[in-house]
């Protein structure tokens, strides 16, 4: 249950609105003609229309990058859904396919897709982000897709997870379990009792629908505001257990080497972070008035504000949130900029409510001793506007 | 900005669970086998599992019925989004289409898609619903589909109006305007200045991306909680006056007879609704548990409450709300049930924040002075649940 005030269409837009001065002036009545020529009827299923295109950037076969600076608002189109998968898509019959949940428990049961549209549900709308997002990008001519687009947003409905272990009966020495996905090299991941009580879900729709076969169809797990390889996608079993598995995506991959010469393991949540996607690489600006636009989310819940500079750092301004503010969401930001057609940078950076705030880059560096990147990196992001009004990404200190 | 606490996932959840009992026991560690071939890799656009069918239904060329009953959660994908269109899609280059805004204005002007793209953007998500859902139905065997499919839900993008009409200067007698769309018939409606000046929108974008063909790219206007039509689509002109135009669309068509003999004109405001989508005709169901699953809306506001019966009337019990609950948007609700295998009836009836209870057919005929439905039908729909667990439509008293 929440508060969702109307928009604030109001005075700021209003001022802003007579300041951009965007439109034309018009001679009374010049009104365009129209043919008045009846167009196709009613369809069964809607297409895209044809003069526009807005693509996922497939790479290597096991990852597609979402077209941030091509999206508006905050729900990601479920098929410009980012793809990360280590065996590729499994085709599983969803009449076949079964969700086995065994281990410490009084009873092991398995579950069919109908089995879980049978208990009660729940809707939430939240994003998945893999914890490689940021490594990815390649210098200058990087887009806010290339740069950051290893996150989407979806609204997803299932069933708690606390209930389906509930049903199985946990017994009181288990803290961990085991989440196996069904794809060629079933990914495996350790995952705390307490996370799989608190939010966890095994959802099978996303936007209203049945989840892509890329997503994890017939039913994946999701992990609210952890990194994405946690959400276990073809979900296929859960293995109840007092302590983690230490499978391979936990000891060899998904750990975050520090300054000591540790490695840190199960860094499941992915820190607060955002990115302009507009102005940015590639478009081109003209001096006058623009709208700066981007999204910011953390997994450690809601973000409460997003400071932008558009002077390389030297001074920041809060952004508008576009409500409602959700917990482990994309919020979508914008703030109105006069672009006086100097070069200049342009900079976001996410706070969130436990007061976390973006870091640069090189604090992060510091940290994980490295000159490099790897995962759960999540500096703030620059966008160098040149006097020609070209665009390039760059990386702040 | 909003609250949006964590979905409840504890005890109802864990006790119904319990209560519903699926899942299958299980001998200890007979998971299934896996093949482990690797499965095709990373794509550019995704697409529906080829076991997944969900579909509108197209109707005359001039309709299609979004499937309420196949979807999860409160927003419809895009290109399922119902349609109603007057004389077709018409195919509009985005580069050339323009919005005319001219009249009682003190400087006319016009705008292409990039202008209105550069202006302080808006986000919200709402409702459009058709003023003649459910006159549509057809007896017993109609699904939700056909019973109230005329309603889809998006989250917008676009410009506020008041913006627009700000910067061309609308005088102050103003109090109405014609909004014209680009189709064959140019469609065209009356709306008060004071819904443009509230919360009207004039909006590019759907869940994310560019706006759907049959949903009004390159832009439509969206009027939060009113009837569809007046959310005029491929929107071309805005003409301001100080009363309204009599349009085809407002004298002929959408108005509503009353008992005295008159009509109701300009009756812009979607009252409250709800419609159950689980268990409804054509499903089968077994004596058990059972998620009772529906979506409720009104166009004056918030859903503050859905309250369901499940003996014909007799009694109601308050269904959970899912939230966030927004503003004039679809509101998912579900109850837990059991069915004891005798032949019933459930119902579900929605309250909104003004007080306003969704009334029986008969109270709205009796205002209305019908014997049959017509626009601004929003009545209490039954399901009756025989002994054999198949189920039927039913128009409850």
């Amino acid at each position: 249950m929440t508060d969702s005030k109307k928009p604030d269409l109001k005075r700021r837009n209003l001022m802003v609105g007579a300041a951009i001065g965007t439109g034309a002036l018009l001679s009374m009545n010049s009104v365009q003609a129209n043919e008045r020529r009846p167009g196709p009827g009613s369809s069964a299923v809607g297409t895209r229309a044809d003069t526009e295109s807005v693509e996922r950037l497939p790479f290597g076969g096991v990852v597609s990058f979402t077209p941030l600076h091509e999206l508006h608002g905050t729900i990601t189109p479920s098929d410009l859904h980012f793809e990360r998968h280590h065996g590729g898509i499994p085709r599983l019959d969803p009449t076949q396919h079964e969700l086995v949940i065994h281990g410490m428990v009084a009873q092991p049961l398995k579950f069919t897709l109908g089995d879980l549209k049978r208990f009660p549900s729940v809707t939430r709308t939240c994003f998945i982000e893999c914890s490689g997002n940021y490594v990815t990008r390649f210098g200058n001519q990087s887009t806010p897709q290339i740069t950051c687009g290893l996150t989407s947003q979806s609204e997803w409905t299932g069933v708690p997870l606390a209930t389906l272990l509930h049903q199985a009966g946990v017994k009181d020495k288990a803290t961990w379990l085991l989440a196996e996905g069904g794809d060629a090299p079933l990914l495996s991941r350790s995952i705390p009792m307490a996370k799989a009580l608190d939010d966890a879900l095994v959802v099978y729709a996303q936007n209203g629908e049945a989840i892509r076969p890329e997503q994890g169809y017939p039913f994946r797990l999701l992990l609210p505001g952890w990194e994405g390889n946690t959400s276990v996608k073809w979900l296929r079993r859960i293995a109840v257990s007092d302590a983690p598995f230490m499978t391979r995506e936990e000891t060899s991959k998904y750990t975050d080497k520090l300054a000591d010469g540790n490695y840190r393991q199960f860094s499941f949540t992915m820190d607060a972070r955002s990115i302009i996607t507009y102005p940015t690489y590639p478009a081109t600006i003209e001096p006058g008035m623009h709208e700066i636009r981007g999204l910011a989310w953390s997994g450690r819940g809601r973000i409460i504000a997003v400071e932008v500079s558009t002077n390389g750092g030297q001074s920041w301004q809060k952004a508008t949130l576009q409500g409602p503010v959700l917990d482990k969401a994309h919020t979508r930001f914008n703030l109105p900029w006069r672009w006086n057609g100097k070069a200049t940078e342009i900079q976001s950076r996410a706070i969130d409510e436990t007061g976390y705030v973006q870091p640069t880059l090189k604090q992060l560096q510091a940290v994980r001793a490295t000159t490099s990147t790897n995962y759960h990196f999540n500096p703030i992001v620059g966008w160098h506007i040149k006097a020609d009004g070209s665009i390039e990404m760059t990386e702040t200190g």
